[in-house]
């Protein structure tokens, strides 16, 4: 198959809800990456996380097989640290092999629930 | 008329709500996949489902007119088989001619419906 | 100024919500196209309007002086013909100048509001 | 680093909503730029924004040191004006280093919050 997607992508609008109503997990509110490595060899991803006032965190490094998603709630990273809630930061991902990334999020932090999706920014080191 | 899009799409965040409120076909949760095909010629367009934990599944064929769209609920496909509600899961869409591939979803699983929408990821092959 | 955009832009996507709840024009549910025009020349916009199961219908007509933008909803479109409500389409803008397009969606169908909103696709004619 | 992102985005579907429900500042409405400074070195902003029936305003600078993002909510900004609330407008973000930009609305005027979110078109001047 012929490589789909980039090696790069950014999302610049992080911010986990803080809060959340309903039962866990169908209501909890998060902030999902969404990974596709359509090819045959496993990816290994690095993802670097942006503040607005201290120096970038990162790598946070998953592995996903050939021919898988992975969807990821960004809630879960814990090494090398959790991600504060109801704090703007940014997601850097690169990858090993072309994927194709999306970010996703849910607030259900007023009992009804919101949700955005958007596709990630495919850069191609063009500047 | 020029070629108006591109030929291979993905979406890596698939993942049908597994309740909804309110009445079919409404306010039925669902994924959609909108194809557009504005060339004169049809369209014969073969969709792949990838899984976190599974081998791909598909295709699921289907054919598009040549000047019309298509929207399609991702719970609708049952050949080769149906998508489990409530699971992560990636579409990649494959045209034998250019075409614009939109993804919405419609979650009323809370009696008032969230929603999302975003453009495919249009590749080009260049990795 | 460099001319930002450009001239082909396509949204599978689009379907009227075909009922609202609360005072208009706030709560009105709506589909919108935003065209901005940065350069300094008027941009002559064609729209075209394709279906699921009939000829595409069209163009619509529209002017937009340079330095503006235009939030256009839909609903508002009448001549050749208004875009039946509920209904699946898609649109193809053209213009005479680049020029950026976005979809705004307000759904306020069950009292409290979904919104989506995606760019468009901005095709480079290269298929 | 490879310099990550463009020069030069475009946002067409502007408007921040006129009426927020709900205990400030989690639950106010907002339309917000989110702006990922990836590289090293500082950009420097400039923000213009587009009306439907006046001439353009601005430039709004910021600054944004390297390796941070920042998530400026559009209704802050105030110098040279501040952006009418319920009005049409557009977005231009022009940086001195390429950056990387997205748009986020959150909507609240009706007790349940809906929220829409997209990347920015990133223009490659190439018309």
């Amino acid at each position: 198959m012929i490589p789909l997607g980039r090696r790069r992508w950014a999302i610049p609008g992080g911010n986990i809800p803080p809060d959340s109503t309903g039962p866990e997990p169908r209501w909890t509110s998060f902030d999902e990456l969404c990974v596709l490595n359509a090819g045959d060899g496993e990816a290994s991803v690095a993802i670097t996380i942006y503040y607005e006032d201290r120096e970038p965190v990162g790598p946070y490094k998953i592995r996903i097989a050939g021919r898988r998603v992975r969807q990821l709630r960004l809630n879960d990273l814990i090494d090398p640290e959790a991600i504060p809630l109801g704090t703007a930061y940014a997601c850097v991902v690169e990858s090993s092999v072309p994927v194709v990334v999306q970010f996703v999020r849910q607030d259900t932090g007023r009992a009804e629930n919101a949700a955005l999706g958007l596709m990630g920014y495919p850069d191609d080191g063009t500047g």
